[in-house]
């Protein structure tokens, strides 16, 4: 470890009291590794959407504002007041970001397993990885396969778990075929290859014919387009066809969810016998993931009363199935890294990049097709 | 059982598929009890909020018109095309009505547990109550002690049970408090003196100063008015005080469920220490068991991750805990029956009454404080 990494940038979200957004970058001193920890130099760590919750959280980014200098960029913008609220626990709190990445072990605590990871590419989990440098536990490293880059590696957690935790969760919950919202995205094109390898029904749900036709190309069997005239009747027949009651929403607001219940109370209810007032006694679920559409959730509720929707995040999950179920979703991660788990990205950016409206103005509209990748060691 | 309880009039809900809504009596025979059944002479059935969507589906009774013979009465009323859907699973079907009741066993089987019914006051459950006659399994009856009434006893199992079954969730889901709204109810006033009884925190959600004065002559603590301008503050306060963490809620529909998740959320984070994006890790429950306000429920989602709303009714419930646990939350309805579960009822009406339409035009429009038992017998 030369002299010059003994402090490395580290890109900081705050949000004033004052309802102002600013996201600079600050020069933080390395930590001595302890024991059983080790220096990562940071090479990749993508730009997820749970990540711009943290980055950009309730600001309207319509509204942001560049200045400081070329090296040390701040962008500033307004947070509406409606906003606030939600923000209450973070201001002025000056707030690293990031949750996952990979990078190379650059220096190692005095442990044997710390020494053993010494230049080693490493994927990485635990917040603050839009950073140069980053000292972590060796439990936060997945050592990668030798032949696999950063880049390769800088999406082993969020999205891989998250999908195969989706499938768990079906599995665990009894229902056998599930469904899926905002169905091309990144995640939502893991989730298909898991289900295609696994055997698994899934129902496709996306917003338009061109995400339909980047679903098809990668075998999916059911894909519904929200936005057609026949969704409802759609989206009840791929439902029929696979019998899925259990669905994972990235969308949030709005219908859909509800949308969801229904069709898949009307599915149930095309094979009922005796007609029972309160709705089919098969259980109906709608995890809420994620929220594209910042609108409320509306829930007409004819669905009958055996349903629940609720929200699901991978932390909770993975404590609750636990460490070793855990690490066997992890290593199927890694022994499928360029088949199942491959992400693709549209720009590698700089720290300094990461911070120019023109990229901001595309990466904080969470467009699907559009995914980013900061390398905080790009050009340095 | 003399000549003439050979048949007996039946109330009967039918919906047409042309969207007519029609309630009738019928003459329909009394069956011969098999070895375990016996035939109960209903003296006294509550017509229960659930019982009205059965009774009247998704009619408009503002469109109810009378018909028949007052002997014969007939009513019938329009179903507005968008809760047709809904009514799918019953349409031309002639449905009989009434959850639950009580009686006098006038007739028995060969069985030797059946016999020993002979002559007794019975709580009966199991739909068709709104009948003079019913015949039932003896399981299906629970022998009432010496000195209860048909009338006193008619309400064992609705409302008795829901109200148990909520304290019962509460606690095998792990929390140790609970929300209830239309607190002021019958239901609601039976939870809050078990509540007291039992030393368990409970918030009471009502919708005006005279609902809560109700509850607060009964010895309620935390009685929340949402229709008050501070209505979000008193609710918190009570939240913090308690730690409610779960909620039962009649109303279904517009924001209440989600205000209540957001003032949960509110109230624990009152506490906590690290900021966490996701919101708090407790999670936060709503138990939708009515549809008092039947618009779309509406989650605005401002209250972390960690949170479920979901359809929450007795028979699953029941089913769940198994027969032990049923048994022995009925014993304790029989036990505490002049006291914790005693119902008070505003009228009593016979089969033709409860098919006139000023009676209808006041149970149909669900109001706490109006509550009806029919006499199929009365005067008979």
């Amino acid at each position: 470890m030369s002299a010059d990494t003994k402090t490395g940038l580290q890109l900081r979200s705050l949000i004033k009291k004052s309802g102002e957004l600013e996201i600079s970058l600050q020069s933080v001193p390395v930590p001595e590794p302890g024991p059983d920890e080790v220096v990562v130099r940071v090479e990749a760590s993508p730009i997820n959407p749970s990540d711009l919750g943290l980055l950009v959280g309730a600001a309207d980014m319509s509204t942001a504002k560049a200045s400081g200098t070329k090296e040390s960029p701040v962008v500033t913008a307004k947070v509406p007041e409606a906003g606030m609220r939600a923000m209450a626990g973070r201001l002025d709190e000056s707030m690293p970001v990031g949750n996952e990445g990979a990078g190379v072990v650059i220096k190692t605590g005095s442990s044997d397993a710390a020494k053993a990871l010494m230049g080693k590419t490493v994927a990485i989990l635990g917040g603050a990885m839009y950073a140069q440098y980053r000292c972590l536990r060796i439990a936060e490293c997945l050592p990668l396969p030798a032949g696999i880059t950063p880049a390769e590696g800088a999406s082993c957690f969020v999205n891989p778990l998250t999908a195969l935790g989706m499938t768990e969760t079906m599995r665990r919950e009894g229902h056998k075929a599930l469904v899926h919202t905002a169905a091309a995205s990144n995640l939502g094109q893991m989730l298909n290859k898991i289900c295609l390898k696994d055997g698994i029904g899934l129902v496709n749900i996306v917003r338009s014919e061109e995400q339909a036709g980047i679903l098809r190309k990668i075998g999916a069997k059911h894909v519904v387009d929200s936005t057609a005239a026949s969704f409802m009747d759609d989206l009840t027949n791929a439902l029929v066809e696979t019998g899925a009651t259990i669905a994972f929403d990235a969308i949030g607001g709005g219908k859909l969810a509800g949308q969801i219940l229904t069709g898949m109370e009307t599915a149930i209810n095309k094979t009922a016998k005796v007609y029972s007032r309160y709705g089919s006694s098969v259980h109906k679920q709608v995890y809420i993931y994620g929220g594209l559409d910042l609108r409320p959730t509306e829930l007409n509720r004819g669905f009958g009363m055996s349903w629940g929707v609720g929200g699901w995040l991978l932390t909770p999950f993975l404590q609750k199935i636990g460490p070793a179920d855990g690490a066997r979703l992890r290593q199927r991660v890694v022994d499928e890294l360029k088949t199942t788990f491959a992400s693709h990205y549209t720009q590698v950016v700089s720290l300094q990049e990461a911070l120019q409206l023109n990229h901001i103005a595309v990466y904080a509209k969470r467009a699907t097709g559009e995914k980013y990748l900061i390398n905080p060691n790009k050009g340095g």
